[in-house]
């Protein structure tokens, strides 16, 4: 028998978020006068801003920036208990959720587990890439990056050189398209200063992209004008092929090209990252949950799921909503409501995504934007497109503390060209070793 | 045969730095203009301000806000050439330092290393304590304790809980105080708001001193009044009792009184960081190297040490100076003149330590100071002191980034009365599993 975790019982119907992204935690902040007892549970002991963890990775901010320890944020509402734990499975029909903290009761459940890396099986890309999904993640890729440079100053051939200097990205959406640009900054202005023995001629950033155009989804001036930016900032922009395989050292194409790199960035693809115990049927492409329009699991009556990890079909998303962060607010909002409604037997409101539009920036002064205003569209590209990507990030930062911090952050390298954060601390990813046998041709 | 690291030869004298610590740093940036070649071998990339250290630990600061990046602080010295690498021997016949990335030719070499943590042998205190030597140290104390407390949300027996919220620093110097008082601040004013089902009146702060006073070294003033206020916070100051043994749960005394804890901090001790290669002779008590008036080590005509690990016997320090900032920097100054004064054939200036006194910070509005200005002594208490210690440490920070950031973060936690930095990213060490049959008796 397993035992239950210790959490006070109220009396009052237990509503408990799973993962305290975008969606859980607004869900649990819009519950605060609800006559509920919210629980939260999530693995780490803070909420991140995922749109700027490839900052944090290319030197430009430090993780504290951009994150906020729950316990912080939801000090002042008595009605959330934050707890600390994995979940390892759900029993729907003892409503129990299994965490490594013991069981977890609920009258209500929210999945917002979010998403996932997608490494389409590729055992051997997962092992020997990196992707950004975490701060930890993110940390390792900028602690990678900077002991790459220190042993490339050790190496003497210049292929095993270059194969620490380089850099391949896998994936043109606005993960890949900012990392690339963040990387070419870098370049530019700050690594030639830092490493004055090192050629960074010689550093090529590859942005692979399967399709023929960069940030799908977006309108055709904000494809075609990022395209224009990299290539200008120097970014080899790769499109229509696809990364066959990656063993750390080589990476080869779908059309036999290769390319010789020891830090792979796999942006390529996410998918829904679901708990053991919800019915299969329920499973959608890409794993993400099917739900109603009330973001409740299609077969449960009290099992719900918001962001990333639903997938709400409409006519005008046939494939649910885009992983952002935007329908994982807005769907938590409208649950906090519903599941007031529930409780008060009060017919629910269906969701509406209000779509606000969308950005990715470049680098210093370079972005490109597609804004849905009062239902008209605009589209701009270029200097204020790059104002209002970093007013909106800035001002869109939990704390205030965050805000302040990003804002002087940026001030700061905006005017001294300068990224301040390139001190290796915490965990790296040493280089594959070369096995003698390793074809060292470059494309 | 070992190769020979790659780095440039400039065809001028070589000067090899070990260590990039305030002794080091200071002594690579004073040769700017000196007509030698400057090799700075660090095994971090970055300087750490050891003496905020503490205030990572306990979520005051974050880890970039006291450290800089070696290359960035060097970016524009043409003659430095730092690199990211561990000394493990030096041969001072063949005039060569063995390092993890091959072998370093040196004209002159300079051993930097500072201090290492003193465990005085005992193993078993080794595993089981914290110390907070480095960066890393102090982010896997913080994390440790947040761990820790996220723990005793789950746990039942008291005893058990107990273990998990109090703590036992060893040793009344400036660290033992400073994290002592720190901590008192967060039972307070943050702890009981992050944690409200935690009955913050268990936890206990315990600070055990060998000797009859704390801050040894510090005027009779300081040390009254640091009791006085420590106390007056809470804190549990146990003078006269050392510590025979802890398991990482049971703390023993040399009296057999016994206290429970799973987190120890040891700050008892440090010992010099000695390299293999130098004579055993040079090596004096606490693993410190004998230097003439020249920081020479004895025996050696090419070979010196400055810092911590140096030990200059004079009538006024017997033992050598204090292991602190001040002597390193002004020893890393002097030295920077007398080497240019040796390859110019002209005559060496003896070192004499310029004393400036003595700070720690109790907590908000609280510390101690005993200043040396223009040959007289001023001894304030209180607020003043506070002032002046919170003045004095943001002023010595070596960028201004840094300097910029950590009055920025004072500033918000003082008139907040909070320290925003509590998150878990990075190694953390689990709880030792209790025995079944360990003691379970508080003292």
């Amino acid at each position: 028998m397993e035992s239950h975790a210790k959490i006070e019982d109220l009396g009052k119907p237990r509503v408990v978020i799973v993962g305290g992204g975008f969606g859980g935690l607004e869900l649990a902040k819009a519950l605060r006068h609800a006559n509920v007892q919210v629980v939260l549970i999530d693995k780490q002991n803070y909420h991140t801003f995922q749109p700027l963890l490839y900052q944090v990775a290319t030197a430009g901010l430090d993780a504290d920036d951009i994150v906020s320890p729950f316990r912080k944020i939801l000090e002042s509402q008595d009605n959330v208990f934050f707890r600390l734990a994995e979940v390892q499975s759900v029993d729907t029909a003892a409503q129990v959720v299994k965490t490594s903290i013991g069981l977890v009761k609920y009258d209500f459940l929210v999945i917002a587990t979010g998403a996932t890396t997608n490494y389409f099986g590729d055992k051997k890309m997962e092992k020997n890439s990196i992707a950004i999904k975490s701060v930890e993640d993110a940390i390792m890729l900028r602690n990678t990056v900077l002991n790459n440079f220190e042993k490339a100053l050790q190496v003497g051939d210049v292929v095993e050189m270059n194969s620490l200097l380089d850099f391949v990205i896998v994936g043109g959406g606005p993960t890949g398209v900012e990392i690339a640009g963040a990387l070419s900054e870098l370049r530019k202005h700050v690594f030639p200063k830092d490493y004055r023995e090192l050629d960074f001629r010689e550093m090529d950033i590859h942005l692979i992209q399967s399709g023929p155009t960069l940030l799908k989804g977006m309108s055709e001036e904000a494809s075609q004008k990022s395209l224009e930016y990299l290539r200008r900032f120097g970014v080899n922009v790769i499109l229509d092929r696809r990364v066959k395989s990656y063993d750390g050292y080589t990476v080869t194409l779908n059309t036999g090209e290769t390319l010789i790199t020891r830090t792979l960035i796999w942006a390529a693809g996410v998918a829904g990252a679901p708990i053991e115990g919800i019915r299969k049927e329920s499973v959608l492409k890409g794993n993400r949950y099917q739900v109603d329009e009330f973001n409740r699991i299609t077969g449960y009556h009290n099992v719900f799921a918001i962001g990333d990890i639903a997938a709400m079909t409409t006519p005008e998303y046939p494939e649910g909503h885009p992983m952002v962060a935007q329908p994982a607010i807005q769907q938590g909002k409208l649950l906090a409501k519903n599941l007031a409604n529930l409780l008060s037997s009060c017919a629910l409101e269906p969701f509406h995504y209000d779509d606000k539009g969308a950005m990715a920036t470049i680098g210093r002064n370079h972005a490109v934007a597609d804004l849905k205003l009062f239902n008209k569209e605009y589209r701009t590209q270029g200097f204020l497109a790059w104002l209002m990507w970093t007013f909106v990030h800035v001002i869109s930062l939990v704390s205030f503390r965050n805000r302040l911090a990003v804002f002087i952050s940026w001030t700061w390298s905006y005017f001294n060209l300068d990224k301040g954060l390139r001190f290796i601390i915490g965990n790296k990813r040493e280089p594959v070793p070369v096995e003698e046998t390793a074809p060292k041709e470059v494309v």
